[in-house]
């Protein structure tokens, strides 16, 4: 049988941020220069290769970055301080902390201080909130549920009444995103490391889209999954591999062959990496040129 | 086959405003009066009906009730001025508009005004997002959903790990009921209007939990139903009746003989009336309480 469509996250990315390019051009034109400024607190690897990719995301298209990096002996006194300072500053359209924050200093108290029209992370329970609520819309939406939904609108994944599974429930992946699929009128299951495994597989095999952000290398099997479904995989997972000069390789929270060929023909995947990865960045792009464009009104 | 049990909401309803009156007067001792300020808009029957009995309740236990009857025609400017003049109010707990609000008045712009400790009916996105989100706690949570998840705590529902169906996701009732099944720790499907009837029904099946809040007469069926689950009727429906003088009778979203038959000796379901409704006043009484204690500290 025919393997699924691979939904090519990278060129679909790669796309959004031509067009963004423009935009920005544009918006320059008119004395608007977007601008993001990113907390970056202590000197985490993990954290560190994640903001250099948003400063070069940024700078290529034109977006204004600025970083700040903050001792993490900071008081949390002072980080507020600071992320109050950028809130009043009319010329910065975006302001992003990069978790996770130093272990003596509340998440809560620095993500709640952001602007709502600032947050182009999208973590303010104002905007999970409103992103939940009829009637209501967020300012932001946080950039991984949000380039997922796009992928699938990209793909031309009906969603509308179909029956939908996310794996997962974490605040910046998991959740916005069952709202998200709930707000376009799918009918959402929410599985998390509590479901039973059994439940688990027997709702992904009725699922016509599966969203797995589990953070498990590999969890869901090809014999979970029905044939013409869609799949988008949002794990990041390091494992293991002699075979590579770096001794690992990157792999997502769905086991990439099996379920391509379970899927079959009418079915779609996302690869790791080149899937939902490059297309949190250019949502994250998109919600800060919509910041500077709201500032012009 | 032996029915399934009755989960008797207004004797459980009882018991805790029996409760309530108890703390009510510690706390009058202390010389702290709980109190509670109702904004009722306009003349709406149902309105009057909801405010009365919540009005009665409140004053059953000592909680002090502020009526406060508005002419339709009062503008959105006038009505807010008013709901931030009892947020500065130091001796007011609880806030409460009575929904639905007057066309010409904007119902967003009215509730998120209400100070976050004083949103009694827990409808602040601040708190719906709180509710959903890890980590968070909501400062209130809604009465009918609240109260949903009490009386599954007083059966001794089992929830973590099993499957739950909420019918319905609206802002007051469902949305947030999914929620708090979610922390819970179920694995938690929401079905609406645009979720096709087969997929409806299958779902119900499976589920442990069912909660139905669609406020369609007898919607779920006994066929729907797994032996042994339990479910919770928010519905209020009035059909007509010509044997009564009235003319109608109220019935839950849930055919409540053929369910109580299909849910056998091992499930339990709420009457209607006489089961989710006390309730969402007993649920509304202890939050009031709870703003009362809060502005002790
Ligand atoms: N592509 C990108 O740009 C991004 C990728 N990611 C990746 O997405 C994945 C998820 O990230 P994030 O949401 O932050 O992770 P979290 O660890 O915060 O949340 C993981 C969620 O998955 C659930 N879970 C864990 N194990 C299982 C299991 N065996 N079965 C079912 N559910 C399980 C957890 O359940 P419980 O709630 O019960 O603990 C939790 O809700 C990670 O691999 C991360 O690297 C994240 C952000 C951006
Ligand atoms: N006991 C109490 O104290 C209270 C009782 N209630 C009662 O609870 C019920 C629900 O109230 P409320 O949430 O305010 O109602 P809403 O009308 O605001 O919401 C109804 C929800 O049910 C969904 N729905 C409608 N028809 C169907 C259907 N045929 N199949 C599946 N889903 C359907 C709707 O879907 P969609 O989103 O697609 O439109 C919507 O999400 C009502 O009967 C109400 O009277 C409410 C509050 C308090």
């Amino acid at each position: 049988m025919a393997e699924a469509r691979l939904i090519d996250g990278k060129a679909i990315a790669d796309g959004i941020r031509a067009k963004l390019k423009i935009e920005v051009d544009e918006l320059v034109s008119k004395q608007v220069t977007p601008c993001l400024v990113v907390f970056r607190v202590g000197e985490r690897k993990d954290s560190i290769t994640y903001v250099n990719m948003k400063k070069k995301a940024c700078e290529e298209i034109g977006i204004k970055f600025i970083l700040l990096v903050i001792p993490d002996t900071v008081t949390q006194a002072s980080l507020l301080e600071q992320v109050q300072q950028y809130n009043a500053q009319a010329d910065v359209h975006g302001i992003l902390v990069q978790l996770p924050l130093p272990a003596h200093i509340d998440e809560k108290t620095i993500l709640d201080a952001i602007s709502l029209n600032k947050d182009v992370d999208g973590f303010h329970p104002m905007n999970i909130g409103s992103l939940g609520m009829k009637g209501r819309a967020p300012t932001f939406v946080s950039g991984t549920p949000k380039g997922c939904l796009r992928l699938l609108d990209e793909m031309g994944t009906a969603i509308e009444g179909k029956r939908a599974v996310v794996i997962g429930r974490s605040n910046i992946v998991g959740l916005p995103m069952s709202l998200l699929l709930l707000g376009r009128n799918a009918t959402v299951t929410v599985v998390h490391s509590r479901t039973p495994r059994a439940d688990m597989e027997a709702l992904c095999r009725e699922a016509d889209i599966v969203v797995a952000a589990a953070g498990q290398a590999e969890l869901v099997r090809g014999s979970w999954l029905k044939p013409g479904a869609t799949v988008i995989d949002c794990g990041i997972n390091a494992v293991d591999d002699s075979t590579r000069a770096s001794g690992y390789r990157l792999v997502g929270d769905v086991a990439f062959q099996e379920a391509r060929a379970a899927l079959g023909p009418q079915g779609a995947i996302t690869p790791v990496p080149g899937g939902v990865g490059p297309m949190t960045i250019a949502m994250l792009l998109t919600n800060v040129l919509a910041g500077a464009r709201a500032s012009l009104t």
